[in-house]
C-alpha cells in the first residue's frame, strides 16, 4: 500500500498493457465464444526480457507448459497470444500439440522466434482447443481494426464483469519508465472457467535474474494474496516483459533507483489483483485484510489468507454484520504462532478487540463501515514487526447463483 | 467405512449416550436461550476413565482449559455439564474462574470430586457466563423432570436443527459392550457461535492410554474429517468415558478384541460426524468423498479434505452439476504429491476422468447421483495403498442467509 503514497510514481490515466513503449496488442472474435471477442495478442517491437510465475496446481494446462519451456530456453518474448473460451487443460499430448501449434502459427504470423512467442488460454477445462477457429484467428492477427488495448484486455476475459489495467510512470536516470499491466480473474466461474491471468509489460531494460526474482517477490504480496473462493486454477499465470525501448542502464539489484522499480512494479501488480479481488463472482465489496505485528511474513501471510478465505467472514460483511467473533476465530485456526492473549482487531478504524478481549464499540459505526464499497479489517498480532495484506470479496447468494448453474 | 459391514457390531436402534450401563443425562431450560433447553449434563455411577481431544484453535475457550487440567490430573470424569447460549470464550481471566465455579457447584451437586468433572459450553464468543442462571440450572441437576437422555442431547444445541446420537453393542469375553454418544455441531453459526460438541461413552473397562490413543486416531478419521465451512471453533471437544460396569477383563491394545472394540468406537464417532456434516448451516446433501491410492494416510486426508472444502465443489453439488472440473483441480491444489495423468475420478458410480484425462459419460446419469440425499465422489490418485473419507454438505442460498444475518 506504501507504494500508492510514493510521491515518485505518476498513476497514467487509463493506462493500459501498451502504455509503455514499443508495444502494441489486440482482440478479436473467432467464435470459441458466442459473441465476445476470444482471441487477443501483445506484440513488442523487440524481443522482450521475460519471466513469469505459474499455478502450483499439479494440473498444469498444456499452454503453461510450452509457455514455460519457451522462457526457459532464451528467457525472451516477443508476442504474447491468449484465448479464451476453451482452456486447453486435462486435453493430454493433444493439448500439448495443439499449444505447440497456436505458438508455431503465432511466430510466422508475426515473423518472431518460435521460441519468443507465449501462448495461453483460458476457459473450459477438458475441452480440446478448436483448432481451425484458431488458425483463422492468427490468420487476422494485427489486423488494423483489431488492434487496440481495449481489444486484447476484452478478449482475455471469462466470466469477469469488467476489464482490468492500469499503467504507471516513473523517473529512471533521467528517463521516463512506463510500467502497464493487463489482467482477468477471477476464481472458477461457470463450471470448469479456469484461470487468473496477468500480463505486465514495460520498456525499462531489466536484467533478467532481478526480473524474475522481483516477480516471485512481488506475486507474493499482490497476486497470491486474493482469493474470491481459494480455488486455484489450472491456467493461472502472470508473466512480465521488459522491452528496455528506453535505453536506459539496465535495471538489477544493484542499480540505485530499483527499489523506485520495485515499488512501481508492485503498485501496478497490488491494483491489477485488487481489480481481480473486486470482480470476484457475486461480490459487491472489495475486503481488505491487513495484518501487522507477525513474526514472520510468513505468518503475517497465513494469517491474512485465513481471515480474507473464511465463508463466515465474507458473509457477516456481505450482511454488514461486525462480527468480530469470527475473525478471531479465523486468526487462532491459520496454524501461526499466535499469542491469544495480544490479538487486536479493528473493524475500519472501529476497534472490537483488544488483547484477546472484547471492546464496547458503537455497533452501528462499525455496521456503517462494513456497508463501504471497500472494506478493511484489521489485525494486530503484537506478536513481532512483519506484516502483510490480502484481498478477497464477500461472499454473497450471487455467487450461489453463479456457480451453481449449469454450464451452459 | 468398513465398521458399517462389520456383522459382530448391533447398532441399537434410537441409541442414546445413556445406553451403556450406569450412565444417566438430563437437560433443562436455565432462560440463557429464549425457550430451548440449554443447561444439560451426563453422570456416571462411577468416575469413568476419560480421554479427551481439544480444538486447535490458538483461541482455547475457558471450559476447555479447566476440563483438559482436570483430566490431566487423574484422567478421571464421572460428570460432564455443558451449557449453551454462550460460550465463555474470549472472555479472560472471568471466563476461567467461571469455568471454575461451574465445575465446584456441579461436583458439590452431584457429590463427585471437582477434578471429575468436565465443564463445557457453547454458544456466542465473548459474553461472561450468566453466572446467576448457572448456579440455577445446578441446583435443578438431577429433578427427575429433567433426566432424560433427550433432554440433554437437545439441551446442547445451538443452531442445529436435529439433535445427534446413536449406540451400538459388541460382545467381549463374553459380555455385551455398549458405546453410546451425543454431539452438536455444527461450524459456526448465528453471529459468533462456536463449537463442535461431542460425547461418547461406554460401559467397558477401558486403560486409559489406550482410549487416549484410539480418541486420537480415530477423530483424524471422523470428526476431523468434516468440515461445513471450513472453520474451527475455539471450544471444540471430543470426550469419552469407560465406566467399566461390565466387568470385562480390561480393553487396552494388547487385548485380542481390541479391534473390534475400535471398529465399534470409530462406528459410533463416524456417524456422529456425518450426522453433523449433514446438518450443516443450510444443508440439502451429505457430501462423502472416498480418496484411494495416495502414498499416505496424510496425502489422503489432505486430497479429500480439499475436494469437500472447495466452494465449487459443494455449489455444484447444490446445483446437481456434474462438474468433474473442479473436483480435479481442488485435488490438484491439495500441495500432495499428485501425478495428474494418473488421476481418476468418479461421481458416485459415473467415471467421468481416468488417468487424468475425461471420459464420455451420460450426463444425466451423473446429475442423477448428484441429486441424491448422499453425493459420493470417489477419487483415485493411483500412486500408493493409503485412502481416506471427508464428509461435507452443499453450500447453499440458506447459508448465505443464515450467515449474513444479524445476531438476534
Amino acid at each position: 500500500m506504501v507504494a500508492t503514497k510514493e510521491e515518485n510514481i505518476q498513476i497514467i490515466k487509463n493506462g493500459h498493457v501498451t502504455s509503455p513503449q514499443g508495444f502494441s496488442a489486440g482482440g478479436l472474435h473467432c467464435a470459441i465464444r458466442k459473441t465476445r471477442l476470444d482471441f487477443g495478442w501483445i506484440h513488442s517491437d523487440n524481443p522482450a526480457t521475460a519471466a513469469a510465475v505459474y499455478t502450483l496446481n499439479a494440473f498444469q494446462a498444456a499452454p503453461l507448459k510450452i509457455t514455460k519451456d519457451s522462457i526457459e530456453k532464451e528467457k525472451l518474448i516477443q508476442t504474447v497470444v491468449v484465448n479464451s473460451g476453451v482452456a486447453n487443460s486435462c486435453t493430454g499430448e493433444q493439448g500439448n500439440l495443439d499449444a505447440l501449434e497456436m505458438q508455431k502459427l503465432t511466430a510466422e504470423k508475426m515473423g518472431v522466434d518460435t521460441n519468443h512467442v507465449a501462448v495461453s488460454s483460458t476457459g473450459v477445462i477438458g475441452v480440446p482447443l478448436p483448432m481451425e477457429k484458431i488458425r483463422t484467428a492468427i490468420h487476422s492477427m494485427n489486423d488494423k481494426d483489431n488492434v487496440s488495448a481495449e481489444n486484447f484486455e476484452e478478449a482475455i476475459l471469462t466470466t469477469d464483469t469488467m476489464t482490468k489495467h492500469i499503467a504507471v510512470q516513473i523517473e529512471i536516470d533521467g528517463k521516463t519508465i512506463t510500467i502497464g499491466g493487463a489482467a482477468k480473474g477471477s476464481g472458477m466461474i461457470h463450471p470448469n472457467m479456469a484461470t487468473m491471468l496477468s500480463f505486465i509489460t514495460t520498456d525499462a531494460a531489466v536484467e533478467q535474474k532481478s526480473l524474475q526474482q522481483a516477480l516471485g517477490d512481488i506475486t507474493n504480496k499482490s497476486f497470491n494474496m486474493i482469493t474470491v473462493d481459494g480455488d486455484c486454477s489450472t491456467n493461472d499465470m502472470v508473466l512480465v516483459m521488459a522491452n528496455g525501448k528506453q535505453n536506459n542502464t539496465q535495471l538489477s539489484e544493484t542499480h540505485p533507483q530499483w527499489p523506485l522499480f520495485l515499488q512501481a512494479f508492485q503498485l501496478v501488480s497490488e491494483e491489477l489483483a485488487k481489480q481481480i479481488a473486486k470482480d470476484g463472482e457475486g461480490a459487491t465489496k472489495l475486503i481488505e485484510v491487513n495484518v501487522k505485528g507477525a513474526p514472520s511474513d510468513e505468518a503475517a501471510r497465513q494469517v491474512a489468507k485465513a481471515v480474507i478465505s473464511s465463508n463466515l467472514v465474507k458473509t457477516a460483511v456481505y450482511g454488514a454484520d461486525p462480527n468480530w467473533g469470527r475473525i478471531v476465530c479465523a486468526v487462532g485456526y491459520s496454524e501461526q504462532p499466535i499469542d491469544p492473549d495480544k490479538v487486536c482487531v479493528a473493524i475500519g478504524d472501529i476497534h472490537v478487540v483488544k488483547d484477546g478481549l472484547p471492546l464496547e464499540f458503537v455497533e452501528a459505526e462499525a455496521k456503517q463501515h462494513l456497508e463501504n464499497e471497500t472494506v478493511v479489517l484489521n489485525v494486530d498480532l503484537q506478536n513481532g514487526l512483519h506484516e502483510a495484506t490480502a484481498w478477497g470479496c464477500d461472499l454473497t447468494y450471487d455467487y450461489i447463483k453463479i456457480n451453481a448453474s449449469y454450464r451452459t
